[in-house]
């Protein structure tokens, strides 16, 4: 057996076994060995922005990594963007790009580049396999590392690490040490904490803290001192829907963030990072906590914190308090919209929908502001969305969803800029039949950015401003292009057309979108 | 004024005045200047790949370097993989990344990454903006740079860089220092060795060296030596056809390549890399020239190529030689094929066409690996082609081209793989009407990488094998993918409907796009 023999089986001895792959020449025994592997699942990118967006999409769903399969520094490069908003999330990923074989790099060939370099940035973890010997450990490092960081992991493969031979040998599964919880005295300030400040106090959680039971918790915390809680503006994965803690995120737009923790003198994270502006502006700050609030850190990403969360419950005794903030079920069917649409009929319309158990893939922009709102009651739900400002994750990140989870159905709920990053990703969709509904909010403009040009004091665009700020022409036919990469597509003008398409596009299976002319 | 008005202004002073944009927020003071700019011409992509693959493709043809406008890391990420082909070719490129406010970096809001880390692999120069007033210099600098090194010269613009304000001053060009010559020892020293080796002698060119003067001159050295020719297997920019040298590439395969320089004992290198093999193969070897072979450097890729050659040619009494290796014209008009299509017909059938003065742009993979030979004795053209192996530069190069030359008819000879990376760029085509005709080789599969697996021993394919090399399922319609981004398209399948549709295509304005399905 060879060294890539050895990745493969390493990666599925630790229960890695979906690869989202897009190889080139110096990967071929890496792929001749996933053909001796029919129990590891191959699912091809037309672009390296899926195969990673799509590795982050399935981890946030299936709770391991997926591995992916990238083609030199130039073919990670083009990864990065969608490796970046899982660094964002901490979604474990090993990524295996290939090199040249180690006795090549001296040579500069043409595709040869700094690998380490460009993948720093984006990976928590990144290493150069040696030796076909060094596969082995390599692989197993990485997992640890993507599993504890946590987040991306990558190695780089030279091709000849992954022809040379190596000894067959009895693999095991790693062993994954286990996250450190917190200690006594953290969580005894922190409890003092929430308890003197009261309602002026806020638990702020984002990562495995925003599944239903630490939710449930935190939100028994909450009702013990009178906190409030949040989650962070971009999160990886969050349980929503009736019966949940319906989680406000801290908003985007630094005005409406200000004025939201404007009361809150003391702030502990669970997992989160302190709520900053997702950019400057001038004249404006960019913590969005006053300079008198107080932040503590209960748990940071890398620590268990379910386990952190459970541990202050306990510190205050709050384990049995009836927690607060639970999103009530909706008493009655909400009123479906009509007339000419627009985003917000989009989203109450997908909200009202919604079904029991599918999985929302938010990438909408400022076409869909109100939709995490609308969905509070919504049946319950999985909630994932772009976590790094990299538009062009939300089309990937269903198919990632949609292999995790065969039985459920994804929802894109996806803006039409940013589905342009990565629109080859539609073909994949088809490809693996994968059963997602993609709903393209065509508004045809950056329009986010209409509203940072008035924030920077533009509001007249002349020909330059106008050119690079608007999409509409020519206008994008999202029916055309999903229809040519093999995903059936119509298109809606009126609120009764999206609600019609919509249920049917929900009835059936397999990839269907609708491009909403908003 | 403020210091994105200063940029605007130092780009403009230079005669930069074409910008290939994908802007975001951390730009907005950047576009609201380029907004009060009208004599600056703005070409928006709807991904980054598309930006600086056209501002490539801008720059091989205008001799002179074009901006961009990049959104933080993760955009610049995008932007990587043609800023590594352009890398490759050396073409000068300014690009200008925004980044956050320099105050706002600490609080690592979602969008921060590491950009410098980044830009460094595909960049000959990167320089981070300290304040307005360094905006100036750090845009001449990259403009020195993007001359001089030459290549891709990367600026970091921090949001407050873009808006804090500056004196108005009146700017002048910067002075950009002349290119270094050749010092006579060298001279002697290469025109002896190609004296003494003669038929076993051979020169290797690229970059300005393929211009039709000094390919002429280094053909007459040829000639009054004996010594053979050869260009890169791929380089930024070859003028072609009849009358000109008929410059054979360093082949591809490394097989084929080291058969076609077997004979060469001595190898004058202008401006070009000693040939190695794109990968390692075990057991083959990484330099395509034999062990004994000496290779002696006339001119690096930072020294003035033609004057290298010219000095040559003088030192060696060759100036008035008649050169060798000029192509004849074509005696006859070529047959055209006829029959069901495949890629050899398409090939002899675009060359057979080749309209006097237009701009070929290859990035045709395996399905046109005579086309280049095809063209020897076809009118007189320029010739363009994917540099750094990262495939996704096609139809963003097709795009640079024709921004530079408006007046000329472009060819886009493209593989479907490829093409598929940075398919976005058929709208920004629609969107300038550009005059470019794309030929889609679609053979549904990335057909090299079945070569290179059959090269590692594996012939009979299995599931996931199969899987990651064909793309034929669903099959990509072009056609409809086209006509989904403004462009019109339509499909032929055999070469008498490709003919008619090439004949058409050339015979109007505008994109147009052929899928010939092969």
């Amino acid at each position: 057996m060879n060294g890539a023999d050895r990745l493969c089986d390493t990666l599925l001895t630790n229960a890695v076994d979906v690869c989202f792959a897009n190889p080139g020449t110096s990967e071929m025994h890496f792929v001749a060995a996933l053909d001796r592997k029919p129990q590891m699942r191959c699912v091809l990118g037309l672009f390296e922005g899926v195969v990673t967006g799509a590795a982050d999409g399935y981890a946030r769903m299936a709770d391991k990594p997926a591995a992916t399969l990238l083609h030199c520094g130039p073919g990670m490069a083009n990864a990065l963007a969608n490796m970046h908003n899982a660094r964002r999330a901490r979604t474990p990923m090993i990524n295996v790009v290939g090199d040249h074989a180690t006795y090549h790099l001296k040579h500069d060939a043409p595709l040869t580049s700094d690998i380490e370099s460009l993948a720093r940035p984006m990976s928590q973890f990144v290493r150069r396999i040696a030796s076909a010997e060094d596969v082995g450990p390599a692989i197993e490092e990485a997992y640890v590392a993507a599993l504890t960081a946590p987040g991306v992991a990558t190695v780089i493969l030279p091709a000849d690490c992954a022809w040379n031979s190596v000894e067959p040998a009895a693999l095991k599964p790693v062993r994954v040490p286990t996250l450190k919880g917190v200690d006594s005295a953290t969580l005894r300030a922190a409890a003092a904490g929430l308890r003197k400040h009261g309602r002026r106090a806020a638990i702020m959680l984002t990562g495995l803290a925003l599944r239903q039971k630490p939710m449930e918790t935190a939100a028994r915390i909450c009702a013990a001192t009178g906190a409030r809680i949040f989650s962070q503006t971009s999160n990886g994965r969050t349980e929503r829907g009736a019966g949940r803690v319906a989680m406000p995120r801290v908003f985007y737009p630094v005005d409406k963030a200000l004025d939201q923790l404007k009361d809150v003198d003391y702030l502990v994270l669970v997992g989160a990072q302190a709520p900053v502006g997702f950019f400057a502006y001038p004249g404006k700050p960019g913590r969005m906590t006053h300079d008198g609030c107080e932040i503590v850190t209960l748990a940071g990403p890398g620590d268990d914190l379910p386990a952190a969360i459970g541990a202050l419950a306990e510190e205050i005794g709050a384990t049995k308090t009836a927690p607060a903030f639970i999103a009530p079920p909706r008493q009655e069917k909400p009123a479906l919209p009509t007339g000419p649409l627009d985003g917000d009929k989009v989203c109450a319309i997908v909200a009202a929908l919604l079904p029991e158990n599918c999985i929302v893939c938010e990438e909408s922009g400022s076409s869909a502001r109100g939709f995490y709102q609308d969905c509070h009651s919504a049946p319950q739900h999985d909630h994932i969305q772009l976590t790094g400002g990299a538009i062009g994750e939300g089309i990937p990140l269903a198919i990632g969803a949609a292999v995790a989870c065969p039985g459920r159905k994804v929802i894109g709920m996806q803006a039409d800029g940013s589905g342009m990053y990565t629109v080859q990703g539609l073909w994949t969709q088809a490809r693996e039949k994968l059963d997602i509904v993609t709903v393209v909010l065509a508004n045809r403009t950056y329009q986010i950015l209409h509203g940072e040009m008035r924030n920077v004091g533009v509001n007249d665009f002349g020909r330059n401003a106008t050119l690079m700020l608007n999409i509409d022409e020519p206008v994008l036919d999202w029916v055309m292009m999903a229809r040519g990469m093999g995903v059936e597509a119509a298109r809606a003008t009126t609120a009764e057309e999206f609600v019609s398409l919509f249920k049917a596009a929900l009835a059936r299976k397999g990839p269907f979108l609708i491009e909403a002319a908003i």
